[in-house]
């Protein structure tokens, strides 16, 4: 069976005519046949453009390297894109970190091992040892970092380089409860992904399912972002919210809340995979 | 044919062990049926008890005067309870307040025409004439009192006597873009109704539609709550969102809100004049 | 100021390699710019490209009909394309039937007072007299044509003669409580939208709410499809449904399900409206 | 710390005044304290009236069989009641049947973990071996039975043995690919639940994702029901449903309908856990 390699590129240049021409012009003539395409381009005072296009690539002899080259010459530079292409035959290297809640954990695991979320899984890193049983169960290594006030810096370290040494392309926290600190942020920026257990700007900080028992709302939520160095301010991927009542105790709103929070992070992560997301300023194009 | 008459008792009372047996029988021995029931205990700490029932009450030749007399005595005095019934013959008087969008007006004279409101609706009060030929087509009275730095306290003013005259039993502010005074307020506690353009507490205050747009959220909302002194801080009856990408505008935010708004704030409207909702606090409950 | 059209242009072909491409270069030589692209590709036994684009032309003094004959000549038939362009400066010209529920047509009244449906109404055709009122409200024609067993056939090509006098481009059956002959559906094939009261395939045919009610669904819903001879068999281009139980009446399903029907059919009638919707076999691609 | 026993009494009669006042009257007067009450009247044609109490037991001196005797005697007798009460201290006894497929087994089984779902779980029961490492990471015996056209008689004796002798309350077909015969569900009468692929009655019988995806449906759905002779017939307990469009493939709706089965076999479990189910007719009552 002849086999294609799926590439995704992703472009984001000063709107003006001719760039979804010129794109698929130049993508038709080095053998590469456009599946999808989805674009944006921001209100005209800002004047952007954005672009996804996903194309099979033929086996026409011509190596990667030489196709990039091409399109950054005869494309990206005449028309100042910022751009990108990843390749499906390329498995993104996704890291976890958790404390103790396993629901994210274990969504995340379980869509991995029925082949939906289509990454590699290094390894799980942890400040507690609860879930080392649940990570070993799906044969991925776990390691317990554990953090207090004294060696919050020095483990971060160590997670960095543990990190680094399995090259991950990203991060999830899936209920990390650490908060991480600038310079780590600064190792892998855009390329961290958060689950905060609230509808985001609602309820940032600590304890989101307390507050909005106490502020009685009628819907809970969950915000997957990207994390940034102002917490619980990042670039929003995805959000969801459930119909809770007078009759939900914190205890109940926690319990719902953990539905959601999987449901929302799953998503983000799968965009993210599948480099559906671009970052721009503090928000996201979801495509 | 044999026509009821529907009561729909409200209680609040210190939790303790047979007051379900109690009001049931109480009001099995008056003669009357009950037709729903609803209750809720918060938690042990604070301790409190809330009921709803709903009861035909037969043709005994009592009148509700002896009813509720024989119910302070028997039933709601040795339990410290704060109570009242209202009955399905007395249609509730509905007053609405509106600026200059029409959505949510439109939407309650419509569910009010079709009986799907069982109130009255003596009159609607704009600040701006706008919406009176709309309000003419349904046979409602319009009063247009406009309000200016100068006016307003006086305006205010005029707005209670003309809701009182027409003894206004709640107010609807359906998009009324005017600050209600504590002194307006204080007039008609618990009895007033705001519909608010965001997911409160996520973007109170002005422009709400914009902070959403800024903030990149992935969810819009609406929120329905009875006003207090303290601007969008008041118990929230009723909230819902729609689903929004970085493909809307500001714009499109403010089109798709408003059906959001004018659902949650029917939905709200409706279950204070089934007298569904207690306030408690800051928040609801809601029956 | 300079004002562009917006064109969008519709095709469908066999599946291969360089379509974007090809469009694309075409319409960029031509002075279009391209604002937003859609695509889908059936599955490779099928082999068909479907793709929406819309573009802003500029004024480059060629004609529109220069740009078709052009489009034809040089991308249509080399692959063997079905495509066709609408421009936003000619408004649609859409017909409502209705019978006696008034929910469907308000909102497609409201909606379109408000500029969010842009097209003309030229004229509301009903077999009844009560919803005349409401249709003057709007300052719209309304014809009234009553229809029973001997008259039907006469009445139907009155209609037609009627849709077609006003130059309709596309009717929407509003809870029009008649069943067109395939006659009156050849005279606007693929150009009737019918909103049928439930989640189709579900309860087709009569009395859908009453049958829900029977088999005691958990959720209502309802369904706006193109018309076709086979009765509530069209292509469906938009669904919704609302959570019900076993407190609702038949009566209360009726009145929550107009709320699905209004928000349904009104989606539907945009995604026409906006050329969204593609009708492919007995389905729809909705862009 | 004095722990308290909750009871949960199922009651069904013929809808006349003083059922409520009768029923608590007795609960209050033998020492038990309401917690919560829902009830339910059908039309008055039908006049039945359903209702729901639980009520925590003071430690009285006074045995369940006392309770129960004197409730029969007193208050169900009188009122030709059908009722039932069931303790928390009892722990539902749930076997779980399942074929290849382990996203619904594996929901119940974390959500058990987790304490959400407050049953014992004796036994799984496979026609598969797939699913045997899964069950034991959690601890729980797993039982082979494979069936085919010859043995299916006999497998389902061996099924019924093996539940009886771990004393199963109730049955959950988390997806198990066989028909149960008559004789089988005859043992298990309002005990067996299963999970429909498709929001019933739309698409009953093989294959519905295969003919949502033909019919180019909008949603797709799921149904939890108990299972009678009737196949996908049954009571409905709970249903729910996922926006889809023609960009999903046959394989999307399956992997999309699994999150939707998962959440509504879920809910409809704890429903049934909880004892908030009453099966009148072909409908249920959720409460």
């Amino acid at each position: 069976m002849h086999v294609h390699i799926t590439g995704r590129l992703l472009i984001c240049c000063p709107d003006r005519p001719g760039i979804v021409a010129g794109v698929s012009q130049f993508l038709f003539s080095h053998g590469a046949n456009i599946l999808d395409a989805s674009q944006h381009s921001t209100d005209p005072r800002e004047g952007l453009f954005f672009m996804r296009m996903v194309f099979h690539l033929e086996n026409t002899g011509m190596s990667r390297q030489q196709l990039e080259d091409d399109f950054r010459e005869k494309v990206a530079l005449p028309r100042q894109m910022e751009w990108r292409i990843d390749y499906t035959d390329h498995r993104k290297r996704m890291a976890i970190m958790v404390s103790r809640y396993d629901h994210c954990l274990m969504e995340l695991l379980l869509r991995w091992r029925s082949g939906e979320l289509e990454v590699d899984i290094p390894l799980v890193i942890s400040n507690h040892e609860q879930l080392r049983k649940l990570t070993a169960d799906f044969d991925i290594p776990f390691h317990y970092l554990p953090v207090d006030a004294i060696n919050k810096q020095e483990q971060e370290q160590r997670t960095i380089a543990l990190l680094q040494e399995h090259q991950t392309d990203f991060i999830v926290l899936a209920r990390y409860m650490q908060i991480l600190s600038p310079d780590f942020v600064s190792v892998f920026p855009g390329r961290i992904i958060n689950i905060h257990h609230s509808f985001l700007p609602a309820f940032a900080g600590a304890r989101p399912y307390l507050n909005a028992y106490t502020r009685g709302v009628k819907l809970i939520g969950a915000t997957a972002h990207y994390v940034t160095d102002d917490l619980d301010e990042g670039p929003i991927i995805e959000q969801d919210v459930a119909r809770v009542s007078h009759k939900h105790s914190v205890g109940d709103l926690v319990l719902l809340g953990q539905d959601i929070e999987r449901q929302v992070l799953t998503r983000a992560v799968k965009a993210h995979i599948e480099d559906r997301v671009i970052v721009h300023g503090n928000k996201t194009i979801v495509f």
